[in-house]
This record gives C-alpha cells, structure tokens and sequence, in this order.
C-alpha cells in the first residue's frame, strides 16, 4: 500500500511534496495509518489533534496515543480541547456539526499562524460509497452521489482510492497502533449498518464491485462539473442582473431545451422547496409569485425575476451592549471583549469597542448601503464593493451587515469599516466572532 | 392505484387517452396488472404476446393465459412464436438479446401492420432500482444510474412510478390472475439477489427509500439532459467537421474548464477504451496517435483529429451467392428470396435479385463514395446524402455499404440504389434483413 500511496501522491498531489502539511489525526484506525504513510513518504508534516471531551477518559486516552506517537516519530503535534458540548448549545446544531464546525477552525487557525500549506484528512472509499448509499436512501442528485472532493480549498484527502480493508491490513503488517475512532459517533450506527449489510451483498454480485465504484465516482464528479460549467453559460447568456435580484429572460429560454433543469440550476441557490410551482411560473400570468425562505421569484411579462425576500429583507436583529452570543439568520455572532488582535480571518472583526453605540442592529444589506471600506479613503457602495469582490450571485443576496447608528460596521464575513478599526488610540477591543 | 394510474396519464401521458396502444403482456404479474389498469382507465389497447418457446409447456400455458384473459376482456390479442434459440445461435448472441431484439422487432412491425400508436411495457419502479443497483456494481456514469426511460420513441412505461408492492397489493385485491414471468430468466438471479438482500437493507435505513429514489431518479434523469444540452454547444464551439471525421480545435478547448470531461463527452461515441491516454493526446507531441475499435485520434499541431480507424475502414466482408446470414461489424445481414415486399423499413431492403452480381461485399463507407438514392434520378455523394438525411457524426462514421461490382446496393439502415430496385420487370426479389 505504502507504494500505491506515493505513486498516488505524485501523480495526483506532487505538491504535497514540497509543501508543509498539517495531518488530522484523532487516533483512529485511519488516520493513524495516513500519519504512517506520510512519514514513510518522506513527507513534510506536523499533527493536529482535537480533542473534543465527548467520551471522558476515552477522548483523553485517544490525545495521549497521538502525542507518545508524535513524539516516537519526532513530529510536531498540535493539540486543542474543545468544549463541544456547551459550543453545540450555544450555537444550536448538533453536536456532530459542532465538532465539524471547530475542528476545521481549528485547522484554518493552525496553518495560518504555523505556516502549514494544506490539511490532510484520512477519508477513505468506504467512507464515499458509505456516504453515497446514505444520501442514495435520502433522496439526492448528482452531487450527493459525486463523493467527497479529494481537494476543496486546504484541504486534501489522499487516502480516497484506498478501502477500509487495504488501510486496516497495512496497519496490522506495519503494527501500527490506534484506537476506536470518537468522530461521527451519531451516525456511527447508520455507516456500520451499511458496512456489514450492504457492501457485502454488493461485493456478492460483483466481487470488484470497489473499484468500480471508485470509476463510478470519478464519472459522476466529471458530469458534476461539466453541469456546473454548462450553468456559467446559461448565466451569462439568460440572465441579467437587476438592482435588487436578477432577471431570467424566458424568451431566451426558449431557444433552449430541457426549460427545468435549466431553471433548476440558475435558482438551486435560492432555497425554493416546491420545484414544479417553480417551473409552473413559466407559465403563468405575469405577477404571479412564488417564495423561498430567502428569496421571492415572479413572473414578469417574458422574464422571471428573482429577488431578495422583501418580508425577511426588512428584518432586523437587535443587538444589545451585553449580548454575547446573538442568531442571525446565516447563523450566530459572538461579541468579546480582547486585549489583542489575533491574525486577521474574514468570519472575525476586531473594531473599536468606543466606537460603537448600543443597541447594534444585523440585518440583510440593502441596495443604496454604503460604508467606508477598511483601508479606503472615501465611502464605497455596498454593491460596487461586492461587484469588485467578485461575489457570486448567491453570495451577494446572502450578504448581512452589522451596523450601529444606522452606519455599516462590519459587513460581515467580508470587511470592517474604516472608521470602527483599531487605531493608536483604540482603548477597548471588541472581537466579534461569525460562526457559520 | 387505479386512481393514481389515472392520474399519473392524465399528467404525463395524456396523448395515451386518444391513441391505440398496443401492450407487451407476458402474463406475468406486471404486464397483467398492467392490462387491467389500462382497460379499467378505458384506454384504447389491444395485446402483443411473444411466446420465445424457452421453456416448452410453460411458455405455452403463458400464452393460453393471455389468449383467455384477452378473451374475457374483449381484447384484440396479437400472438407471435418465435424460435429464440436457433436465432440467437445465428446471430451469435445471448438468448435474452435475441429475446428482446424479436420482441421489439415484431412489435415495430405489428404497430406499423395495424396502425397502434405506442406500444407499453410494464417497467416499473423495482425495476429501475435493480437495474441502478446492477449497474452500480459493475462501475457506470450518469446514464446508468438515470433508470430506464419513461418514453423511447413508441414506447412508453406507465407503471415506472409504482412498485412492485403496490403492484402486487392491487393484483391480490382485484383477483387478477398471473403467471411467473418468463423474460429475463438470465439475470433472474442477480434481480432476486437484489430484491431479497439489497432492496430490504436499504428500506431499513430509510422506509420511504423507494419514494426518495424516484426523486433521485429524476434528478439525475435532468442533469444527463444538461449534459446532453452543453455537450451539443460544446461541439458547435470546438469541433469542425473535416472529410474523414472531425477536428477538436486545443485552443479553443483552453478557453473551458475540465478539459478531460469534455473531451470523454466529445468522444465518448467512437468505442476508445484507454481514456487516460485520450486525455493525455492533449499534451503529447504532434502526431502521436491512438486507436479504438473503430477510429484513430490523432494529435496534430494545435487539434485533435478523429477519423475512422482506416485498417478497419479497409477491411470488407465478402457475400457469396449462397449466403443466408453474413456477419459484419455493425450485426449481420440475413438474405432471403421472397416472393413480395412486406411493408417498407429502415433495416429491410428489398432489391431485383437478378440485378446482384455475386460475390458482393459490406464495407464501411469512404470519402468519395456516391449512389443513387432510391426514387431520385441522379446520383449523389454519399457524404451530401448523409448531410441531407441529418445523420449525426457517430451514426455517419458508423455507416455501411453493400456493393456489387462496385457499386453501391444498400446503404445499409438508409436507402437502396434506385438502380437495384424493384421493379415490374423483377421477376425475383432479394429481401436483405438487417439484425443489429
């Protein structure tokens, strides 16, 4: 295995090779067979390992081997402890998410302070097919079908061509150690119950079945992102943009074949649950509408237009001077008093606490906002910033802005304004975390 | 069900309530609750029974059934026997090709014969789910997870959306008598397998599974129809025709993304097996070349060309006199003296026997190639005929000629020569039946 995951890396990631990496390890099966591999690779890497006290003395035993390992290897290892429960509370999601949530915090937080170029994790193909037979019994679409991406930003999966079996009969030839794997214990059931009762009827009908899947797979992310290149097109040529949404041209739709697909893939961003009253807009009188949770879609004359939701659009959340923790709808923000600035993250703001007047307000950004961009001499509109920004479409209607005193002071996920920052004469910091 | 049956035309299907249809009934389950359903909807149909003779008195008393529900009913019952075995042994493929290739040829010619519109088949919902299941094992892409159509050309499959319980639930209840289904007994054990060992598991992780798969099912049926959109835009944007195939002009292709992906859609017709070396041809040096079955794709400067496979295109087939069945590599040409012409179509030809000069020869069609399409006076290039009948790339490369004495007789699947046809000087007729 050892030599199918180096020709594996220098054919599909050679810059791991010359890169600084930052290994998850939770002391599981694989990702301590993923730590081996990389070492006998030859590889530049450091460990990260959360801890995030859910099992009691079980999670603490899982940090102690990774640490005496790391210390065996003469690797760097990072270790955080999280308080995952009262986090999942206080944000309201599950504990799982939560997890995911400060894990890859975490991670972002380590490499940038430590100067690591790329994360590695040990998702596996059991793991894929796993997942694709879980969304196949939920209902899904091409996407839930494509498997987990080998990259996505920092982060990198090398062992994804690699089986459980493959994994678990190296670290049994090579003595590697590890214990029972904490993470994802809420669907643990659901994966073994796959893994013991319908992989191997799977491998029954076709003893390859495994790798064919893996080709199955690579066909479908294939499909996947041609339908993604085929929508930029259709973008630009049925869509334009309107002050507060954009407009599909139905005439131009009409040169078209397949009118609902094509409608599906411009608006699959928008929220819409009833997909056949949406295709049934197309035919509709002109003024009929339809809404989302976020979005309104009306048929207008030969157009549909789609905007921002005008009834959520108008509200506001209150933030009072002692809030700490305050939902929004893209999720939750927490204010903290700091002494200093960390490294700057776009989901963190630090501004000047004096400077703003209480209650604060979140809200959705509105066309005419504008405010002073940090580092900017003069005032900027809202949605030139976004158009320079370059975001997308989608991004931009989900946008939201912190303000006080009805001036922007933060919009949120993308900059502060110039005149809330931290100066020379800054006496108080607030920190104000997005957690999203 | 009836009502939902009812509905479920009314909604996707309402031209079947004002056409004749003809239904394929074995007698099995399916195709019997498929006949009460239609003749309680009131539609207009009559019954196709094939009896393939596999299973001696068994398949006898299959027919006996239908012939005396058919009776009951007041149906017209249209019975055909066919000899399965020795056909399939002729034409050298499985028993269950041959099977569906007689059934689907005989139902062509009876709805031509007796004017039915649509002929209908009791696929349903398990069905699709087997097949997806089936195909998964063996490693596929989008189309062989996108289930089986609901409409290919005539035919239509109205009980797609319905499982085999609810189908099973309405035969207990409306006393309709069937028998076990003879067709497809050669992956009757691969289907059972999945129905008995795979269906089950899945349905326990999620009660609603078959529900979320129909979901799923149209899905992806609407991405492989983007797919299909873009992949024709791709084609007007990067690919010119030239005289033996087409040019895949480089540097337009580097004006998209996901090179690869395009390339396998652009040529995923033309039978190359080894796609890391089609996508590799990109980089390689100016005429570097590979080989499928039947094409060559050659690097050149800043294209890649795609022409037939010219050791193939100079390959021909040599017909004797005496010949009845001849092989070729698109399937095999049967010949026979007949005494009249049966009812005009694309895959038979009838022309003056006398006017054949032995031996002729099948051979792919070249540049340069001319005839005299039937009922026109001059000749034509092949090349122009092909443009005039819209015949798409795939379909032109894939064509083949039947010459005698150089000169062409058939245009095999299109249109004879106007000087080899039937005329009322023909005192002998070469019928020349084309099974592919």
């Amino acid at each position: 295995m050892l030599q199918a995951f180096k020709s594996h890396i220098n054919t599909t990631f050679p810059k791991l090779n010359s890169n600084k990496l930052l290994l998850a390890v939770s002391g599981g099966l694989d990702s301590m067979v993923l730590l081996h591999l990389c070492k006998a690779s030859g590889l530049n890497i450091a460990i990260a390992h959360c801890n995030f006290n859910l099992r009691g003395k079980e999670s603490d035993a899982d940090t102690l081997l990774v640490k005496e390992e790391a210390d065996r290897l003469q690797i760097t290892c990072h270790v955080e402890h999280f308080n995952t429960e009262s986090y999942a509370a206080d944000i309201k999601v599950s504990i799982q998410i939560a997890a995911r949530e400060l894990r890859y915090q975490w991670f972002d937080e380590v490499i940038k302070e430590f100067d690591y170029n790329y994360v590695l994790t040990a998702h596996h193909l059991n793991d894929d097919v796993e997942t694709f037979i879980i969304n196949l019994t939920r209902g899904t679409g091409l996407d839930g079908l494509s498997g987990i991406p080998k990259v996505n930003n920092t982060i990198i999966r090398p062992l994804l061509p690699f089986s459980r079996e493959e994994i678990h009969t190296y670290a049994l030839a090579e003595k590697i150690i590890w214990r029972e794997d904490a993470s994802n214990a809420s669907d643990k059931y659901l994966r073994n119950s796959i893994r013991h009762h319908i992989i191997p009827k799977l491998e029954d009908l076709n003893p390859v079945f495994l790798d064919n899947f893996k080709r199955t797979q690579h066909h479908l992310q294939q499909s996947s992102k041609l339908i993604e290149d085929y929508t930029n097109v259709l973008f630009k040529t049925l869509v334009t943009h309107t002050d507060k949404g954009f407009s599909i041209s139905l005439t131009k739709l009409n040169d078209f074949e397949n009118h609902d697909a094509i409608l599906y893939q411009l608006l699959k961003a928008f929220k819409f649950k009833d997909w056949s009253s949406v295709y049934a807009l197309k035919d509709a009188q002109s003024g009929k509408q339809i809404f989302s949770e976020t979005h309104r879609l009306i048929k207008h004359q030969n157009a549909l237009l789609l905007s921002v939701n005008e009834a959520l659009h108008s509200e506001t959340v209150t933030v009072e001077a002692e809030a700490k923790m305050v939902s929004f709808p893209l999720g939750t923000l927490e204010f903290n008093k700091v002494e200093a600035l960390a490294k700057l993250k776009k989901h963190i703001a630090y501004v000047d606490a004096d400077a703003l007047q209480y209650p604060l307000t979140i809200r959705r950004w509105q066309a005419g906002d504008n405010f002073q961009p940090f580092g900017m001499k003069g005032k900027k509109k809202l949605s030139d910033f976004f158009k320079d920004e370059k975001l997308s479409l989608p991004q931009k209607e989900n946008s939201y802005v912190l303000t006080s005193n009805n001036r922007i002071v933060w919009v949120i996920g993308h900059r502060i304004d110039h005149r809330f920052r931290i100066t020379k004469l800054t006496k108080q910091i607030t920190q104000i975390v997005w957690h999203f």
